[in-house]
């Protein structure tokens, strides 16, 4: 586990879900852990790059956008079970990204999640399915939301 | 259970799927329950308010149509299960809007769905993980698409 | 099963995932196996009908399209599992399609997965639930993109 460096935030103060109403930030149906949709916010709410790809962002701050959402999740996990050490595997990434009707390169995005992943669990736990949606409309402007699934011990 | 109230579908009069083909309306693999999409339709086809958020519906009119949907969900869980005591909890709401480019309030729609769930199981087992995504088309000009993953028992 | 004439793609050679960089395939998560996004490419990258529904693409083109992706989704689960007899049921098919904002018959596309996965595994374990989705982009311009979860086993 490489977490050094990284500003993993803490979803326990405030407590996660204020923004957003009664939604839980996770559940865990046996070792099947279900994340909330996570997007590119810290605590207070400030957004990496909110806009739109194909429009006004690039790819790299796309990337940049996606890293910063797969931090968020790594604090949800920890959340949800206590411990990263507790991660069997990432299981599938579901990459929603607020493009124009003519963007191409939704990979080049979802990338900033799926090598983070990496980064922190090592390819053998960390590399994972997934998939890139374009899509009109995400709250608050956010470029990007992430849905993971992923599978935990203990 | 509070289901008092509730004009909650009987999906086996008529069967489920004539509408839109060769579908199952759920699959079960072991205890995790998937749905199929659900739109806030009632069985006869009759629709609660289509249209695109951010140009002919108000928020308002999401949220009722999002509660709709969740209502549907229930007569889903029903067919499968049995009964809604079987619920050990809804795992996670992928709620789906049909926006414009900048619609924001997505949360504020698919908070109908939340408490529709909380209201009739109680927070420890309707309380969910939730993603909500502004999407360009939903079928038959539906406003609101609903897909749940839940955990059951027995 | 009847495989009999459908061209299933070999995932191990080339070895999955060069296109689209540091992904997996899939992952299982006990007997659950969550397919990544599947677009109708060959393995060439050859695509069948990229566009978009609503704006120059016809619904037989997309049926078309789908059942493409569907196989394409048989050389997944086989080189997940090794032999498509290791299928239990398919779970869910998560449909996306490329689509204008008016497009209103998304089922009759996302059929052409439905009916693929009948004909090879039978209703009993090739019907599923599924939801249909239109959004925006997706790689590639790509007309369609499908998520299946599904259940295997041994």
């Amino acid at each position: 586990m490489r977490e050094l460096g990284l500003d993993i935030p803490d979803y326990t103060d405030p407590p996660y879900g204020g923004r957003y109403g009664q939604v839980l930030p996770y559940r865990r149906i046996g070792n099947l852990l279900l994340l909330s949709g996570l997007t590119p916010e810290d605590r207070a709410g400030n957004r990496v790059h909110p806009g739109r790809f194909g429009d006004d962002l690039t790819v790299a701050q796309g990337y940049e956008a996606a890293r910063r959402t797969a931090i968020n999740a790594l604090g949800l996990i920890r959340l949800a079970v206590g411990s990263l050490d507790r991660v069997v595997a990432i299981g599938r990434n579901l990459c929603y990204l607020r493009t124009t009707d003519d963007f191409e390169d939704l990979h080049l995005v979802s990338a900033g999640v799926s090598e983070l992943f990496i980064d922190v669990f090592g390819p053998e736990r960390g590399k994972a399915a997934r998939a890139s949606i374009g899509v009109a409309a995400l709250s608050r402007h956010n470029c990007f939301e992430l849905c993971t699934d992923l599978e935990v011990a203990g």
